[in-house]
């Protein structure tokens, strides 16, 4: 059998599936994890993907994510939860955080639900866009699994990356997903370039000596440079308030580096807000000014040089039917990784059908 | 008399108030408005606060804006409403819909509150901090009102500068408030430096060839550059969509260029967000987890050469403490410019008591 160079979704959702079956994760829990696992690599969140399997193992065997979580509510009103994820898997704990908002949503108009407890979920990106389908719109708020950031002037990592995802529904066009880490590079990012053997661009990170760094094998020597200078440092500080620190989830010098330590309890803390188009006045009406708008940004006159002006989400929006027809790339390193722990694993391994 | 450098709060203030009332704003609405633009410059938002008054008057009196304007809410659920300002200053449209805001939060934990036929209501961080004397937390959201931001790679002006404000309460060190235009450079900063004969520095503005451009008084050939470059106009878009289109306001090529045009009717959009600390836990232990964080933060390592480390508002939070004791600083030719005015209106001078 040759290494496969891409899969098809259902090789990879399966794998993941049973690889997670085969540590203890009750079988709805192992699918759902699974598909939202394969989601990401299929939307082209490479850094958030089947590349973390190994890791998400590593810490389920050392005792460090519980496998069976009793996630519960632990504080509400009619527009707000606080979901306690008892340090299951991210993706369950968030799932469910966003199935009760956009159940609230669609009572109150608009919903907020902050996990605490929960654990590293993935792209962001995966839980802005579950309300469209409702008509609804997504906000979502994490704090980063890692400090890689200090504060702007500083050099001590108080800060992670802390995205922020926004889910806009369009009518005839891609919906409009922003899914963004507040510094230049999301650390996953660092990752698959250490993973491919690529060297950084300038600008993603900075040794303590404040020059730049560019080999990422000596990531843990610097850290990331947040977007903006003292803006980005604003926002990353912000949401890891919003998403951390409100719902009672760990933030600053709390976090737990999940890169370093597959033990200790992370508490992370996500939030999403929920909007009810529908309460705003008519959804389609709204859609159809979406549309209007994405297609006046797309055929702007373009500067020099420039050949196609992109919309936040529509090149993952482009990779997912792409991928879903003609596989998802997978780099071979990887799916020899993968494959020579699902033997230590006792699952069946890869295969491109 | 000689021209006044620095002004009492209560001289602004009431130079403002008289301003307004001689064009026909209700006393009530003269008073506040002229309150909220006095804080502006109080804090030290001067790109925000008198400055704009002489345009505001120049709108008034071209019949851009109604000076008895019937604010009343076009839509709501428990968690949301919208705001519709009847044209109204975008001071008084803000503020009810940020005290509607509060008094929903209060019950559903968690309420936003859309405006529409609003106008520019100056620094967005006078919003987002009117929740924190509640125990709450603010996100503020806004259309800019002049478009000066292209899709990235395009040079279609399309967007504003479009800024996100968060206000989030501590308990003895000062709250954190951040308030950031979605460009390197607001478009208030660079009207500051034409106003001070001041070149603008790389990185805030490009002209049509993508070259920078450092003239203010050239600014209406070239745009705003966006934070994190495809970051920051997919920031500004996402902040537009929720300010804007989710309320009814004008968004893309529907936005008014104020700066150009006194008459034609804005129809600008804002949203605040509030958040009850009481419904998440203790707000008292909450905020002392933000006093912990912001310490943390502040006594950081300093990379070489950095003297002190910001938390955000820091800044203005002392300058609030300070331009209250001795004084606001305010432009020699601001105030010549006003006092000018001041006779045509037919209103006292300013003066610096």
């Amino acid at each position: 059998m040759s290494t496969p160079h891409t899969l098809s979704f259902d090789a990879l959702q399966q794998f993941i599936e049973r690889s997670l079956a085969s540590q203890g994760l009750p079988a709805a829990d192992a699918l759902k994890v699974s598909q939202l696992m394969a989601e990401a690599d299929l939307q082209g969140s490479d850094g958030h993907g089947v590349i973390r399997l190994p890791q998400y193992i590593k810490r389920i065997r050392a005792g460090g994510i519980n496998t069976n979580p009793h996630i519960r509510v632990v504080h509400e009103r009619s527009a707000m939860a606080v979901v306690d994820g008892d340090n299951g898997m991210g993706h369950l704990v968030v799932s469910h955080a966003v199935d009760l908002a956009i159940q609230k949503a669609s009572e109150a108009g608009v919903a907020w639900v902050s996990t605490r407890m929960s654990n590293h979920a993935g792209p962001a990106s995966l839980y802005s866009r579950m309300p469209l389908q409702h008509n609804m719109l997504g906000l979502y708020f994490a704090v980063g699994n890692a400090n890689h950031l200090p504060p702007w002037g500083g050099m001590d990592m108080l800060l992670s990356t802390n995205p922020i995802s926004a889910g806009i529904p369009a009518g005839d066009e891609p919906p409009v997903v922003l899914d963004m880490a507040t510094t230049v590079a999301a650390y996953g990012k660092v990752k698959v370039k250490a993973k491919r053997g690529e060297m950084m661009p300038p600008g993603w990170m900075i040794d303590r000596q404040g020059q730049p760094l560019l080999d990422p094998n000596k990531a843990s020597d610097g850290f990331l440079l947040p977007i903006g200078e003292h803006k980005g440092y604003g926002l990353a500080l912000i949401v890891g308030l919003l998403a951390g620190t409100l719902g009672g989830g760990a933030m600053g010098r709390d976090v737990v580096d999940f890169n370093a330590d597959h033990v200790t309890v992370t508490n992370t803390g996500q939030a999403i807000l929920v909007i009810d188009l529908a309460a705003f006045g008519d959804p389609a009406h709204f859609k159809g000014q979406v549309d209007a708008l994405v297609r006046d940004l797309r055929s702007s006159e373009k500067l020099p040089g420039v050949e196609r002006i992109w919309l936040p989400g529509e090149q993952s929006h482009e990779k997912r039917s792409r991928y879903a027809q003609s596989g998802i790339p997978v780099a071979p390193s990887l799916v020899q990784e993968l494959n020579a722990l699902a033997a230590e694993w006792g699952v069946a391994p890869l295969t491109s059908h």
